[in-house]
């Protein structure tokens, strides 16, 4: 399929090596791509900078958001900071997102104040919900937000069950975004459609424990079960 | 050991039921006794009338909030609706609960606006936090409130691994409360040492996404599980 991945960091690019690996044909969008492709150093997490990346991956094409999706884009995937989203939408622009099914990955994350972060949205409302809702002729889907991104394309990294949820209001999209998390190697049995679009609230209000785990486990491989097997 | 339970709904009855039959000397502490000795009757998710419960279980004795904590209570637990924690808190008084372990299961959950049920409290603060900031002379300890009272006491009535959050700012009340979930047959290795009690924020947060699963799994039987099994 024809995939653009709005955000070039770490999360960006595990999902675009992982579905171009799987032989999908990805653009992924940014600011700049100039900018984008001088960037050769490492940042400060161990992750190579998008343009050293880009060298390593050119099946990959990397486009201004403007113009990263095209007539031909299937599904749109948000890969960026919370905080930048709605921006980037506008950049990218409503004509070009309506109908197209958005898989939204990204958490409503505020650190202007530091440690812990906070949420900029949050409890009555949430970030999955206003990207439907400004965007009223595009399919969101609101899954992969609770886990590293190691974890979100390779759930076999860890042994045994865990879970991956889905929020959206439409059913086909969910559908969809169901075959694509099964080509991940989720297995059907761990994805759990928790409802409509607002049932994103519960997974972003997730991201405080989610972050607390990550300082006091001190590893990315890690990720929630939902155990329902009664004796 | 003399606990108090503060609170007489189910998750108090399940904890009063659940620790006088390990042999603890309980008290729960209510707002009027006469009016709970009335209440016979089945409420609407088909538990017991306090009065009733009492019956079943006459080694349990009912005091007034204020009359409810003494000298000899070591563990008081909070076992009510978060919008009335405060308010029980100051009829127990604080010179009552100076020096004892306060065991908070409550959460912030408003209902006032119906399903879903918003946080009263959240984000950069928790209810866990309020309570040991108004009594700085208590050592509060949040946990078991990200689960139903069924998988609470008895953690075996799931198959499989599950786990259970402690968040408090006091190492030895955290042992103390690790030896009490381990006497309801919670496993060590499941027991989570979340940090200070600013993460209550966290377990507290996760409770909108409990919500929505409970309302999709349709039963109190799941908890969620932490899997950090690497591969």
């Amino acid at each position: 399929m024809n995939i653009t991945i709005l955000g070039t960091g770490s999360v960006g690019q595990a999902l675009a090596g992982k579905l171009s690996s799987l032989s999908h044909a990805i653009t992924m969008g940014t600011r700049d791509v100039n900018a984008s492709l001088a960037k050769k150093d490492n940042d400060g997490m161990g992750n190579p900078g998008v343009g050293k990346w880009i060298e390593q991956h050119s099946q990959v094409s990397l486009s201004e958001f403007s113009q990263s999706v095209k007539e031909e884009t299937e599904i749109v995937i948000i890969a960026l900071s919370g905080t930048v989203v709605m921006d980037v939408l506008k950049l990218v622009g409503e004509a070009n997102l309506k109908d197209k099914l958005i898989i939204d990955i990204s958490n409503p994350l505020d650190f202007s104040n530091g440690f812990p972060p906070t949420l900029f949205v949050c409890n009555d409302e949430s970030l999955g919900e206003l990207i439907q809702q400004q965007y009223p002729n595009s399919k969101v889907v609101k899954t992969l937000n609770t886990m590293s991104n190691a974890v979100m394309i390779n759930p076999n990294v860890l042994e045994g069950d865990h879970s991956v949820f889905m929020s959206g209001d439409n059913a086909d999209a969910k559908l969809q975004v169901e075959t694509l998390l099964e080509s991940f190697g989720w297995k059907s049995k761990n994805i759990i459609d928790l409802g409509n679009i607002t049932t994103s609230r519960g997974t972003e209000m997730m991201l405080p424990l989610w972050v607390r785990l990550f300082g006091k486990l001190n590893t990315p491989y890690f990720n929630i079960h939902i155990n329902q097997s009664k004796m």
